[in-house]
């Protein structure tokens, strides 16, 4: 028997804007510590992590360790119907190829339940090794969004670029060049505003701007987004969610590194 | 000659947004005791009826009974053009086959005649007798929009069901069920946030939701909305238009009764 | 070299959405003066003409006259990028083929560059002669844009007749007619609410509402418009641009004159 009661019932909602353009379907893994889900967008370039620890619910019951398939557009189209101000209750019993999720009103004089289909996925659980990171860049989402959308009415990817002065991101198309430049800025007068790099070496690497603008749906929930980069990983996009856990986006950089013109094409 | 003067203007800019998808053509019929409107929609499966009573208005004339054959779209163009402080005047001149709306805004600065060509539109009125009604539910007309359109979201039909205790919404569909219960409620703060159910015997009727819809337009017109259900007679979907008068939309349930599950298909 | 510094870079924004649906490709043309454009619609039916004076601008150097050709949706594009607050700095080296556009957030922390590349275009520069006009209507902007767009509801064009009590705009179509009538009205609030008639003689034009409702996207760079009328000349409808300069859309009346009715078509 599992049974999840989220007082905030619009992170959840938020939480599947944030990945249902990415991941069709997906396998919620419930244990004691908590509700995650790691899954790779459809394409197989991204992976998406979520976790949201047993300790952010509520009431959290999970007898036993259960993964259920889940259709995230079909959960979003259900998640939708709840109130912004409502509770959500996940609900699902033993054996069940249903899973629950029950709407609270915050005067208790409306109560929703929608049942939806469960559905048998494949999926490995890939093991994420801690790393080590080039340079860690901390700004506020909203801003990363805007960079990530501005930069696509240009070009298709982005390099970043991490100095200890700032983090610049360029692209390049037909119709020209743009290089943004975002410094490091911690005397602000809200720290969610604050840019922090904390910086190892150097670093400048490419990624495909269609699926940063895909992570940055994920900007309701964080205030402030992490990107932590390294040469010879993913970047990871990591957004907070208040005191319960993270979205955290994988994407490999581009082989043809930074299409720096200076640079000789191989 | 027909001349009346609607200070509050905007409530007749709602109407036309409240029945124009519903209904193309339509005769609007004017006499001393008020300017009324009794349509089938264009499939002949609902019907809408308006009333507006003369003493809502700030000046009425009507020298006679006349009926005024009305394109509702064209309509809606022209009143779209009013601003929503003007005060419109619905004016015609005894055999002419034109009608004029003239908008005048609040400092009398801009005065605006619009002239719109009547038709000929063949009609009965039909005879719609006081009926006693199972249940009577009144509640907020946003809270009925959005369970309309959340049930959307899943299926194609509602089952409202009525108790002493509440009113349930339910739809199937293809991805799963949802049931909303909205209880009884007369403690609230605001009169119109309250929902208040009479009840003569519980009834259980299903509806097409694409019609429930396309009656929750007019939702602008009023906090509440009233649902009258009886088990042998359409649904009356009565919204109401500050003290002059009201929208009534009427639909007959659907054969297939409630589509329970529990009972077996005929 | 050319460097030109607007701390309020949203002024150019506005420029560029208020022209840019009228005309694809211009060359810009800088002096000592200022910053200036002018171009025919794509059809050669209109006329705009841009200047924003030097004076306007915090820094302002321009050390040869130069012509710079740019594709206006490209160029809008790249504004769009700047933030609503952000200075804008217009950068190019003598004989270079491109121009930069500089953003610099309020706080400096952010610093972006959209090189852009150059076009050539060939065009010539018109000679507007001073002219006496019949009517001269000072009205609020977004009156006239309201009024434009409501009569396209109705017909495709505008005649607009110019009295000493007021200006009326009056159109018809399938499904009817319409007339607006504003009168001048100088005991306002706010000058800018005010609408100012000067008459020599009374004026009745006819023009394309299609281009009208493109002249009207300018509406954001000011509060008021002016709206110069004479029977021989093209018709010059004026936004000022706060203490900078201006946009002014010419457009050349219809021959068939004011569609009246009464008046036997020749």
């Amino acid at each position: 028997m599992l049974e999840l009661r989220l007082v905030q019932g619009s992170l959840l909602k938020k939480v599947l804007e944030a990945i249902k353009d990415l991941v069709n379907d997906a396998n919620f893994d419930c244990s004691s510590t908590g509700f995650s889900l790691q899954a790779m967008d459809s394409s197989h370039v991204a992976l998406v992590a979520l976790l949201l620890r047993s300790e952010g619910f509520e009431h959290y019951r999970c007898d036993r360790n259960i993964s259920m398939g889940m259709n995230l557009n079909n959960m979003s189209k259900m998640l939708k119907c709840s109130g912004n101000d409502d509770i959500i209750t996940i609900k699902a019993d033993d054996g069940s190829d249903t899973v629950t999720f029950m709407f609270e009103s915050p005067t208790q004089d409306k109560i929703s339940d929608f049942e939806m289909k469960l559905m048998d996925i494949d999926s490995e659980h890939l093991g994420i090794p801690e790393a080590e990171y080039h340079a860690i860049v901390r700004m506020p989402s909203a801003e990363f969004a805007k960079i990530c959308k501005d930069l696509s009415s240009i070009g298709d990817t982005v390099v970043i670029s991490v100095t200890k002065e700032g983090v610049k991101f360029s692209t390049r198309g037909d119709i020209g060049t743009a290089n943004i430049v975002v410094r490091q800025n911690t005397t602000v007068d809200k720290p969610e505003e604050a840019t922090v790099i904390e910086m190892n070496e150097p670093v400048s690497l490419t990624f495909a701007l269609r699926y940063m603008n895909s992570f940055t749906k994920a900007t309701p929930l964080s205030n402030t987004v992490t990107i932590s980069l390294s040469s010879e990983l993913p970047v990871v996009v990591e957004y907070k969610i208040a005191e319960m856990g993270y979205i955290r986006f994988y994407l490999a950089p581009k082989i043809e590194e930074d299409e720096d013109e200076t640079k000789p094409h191989v």
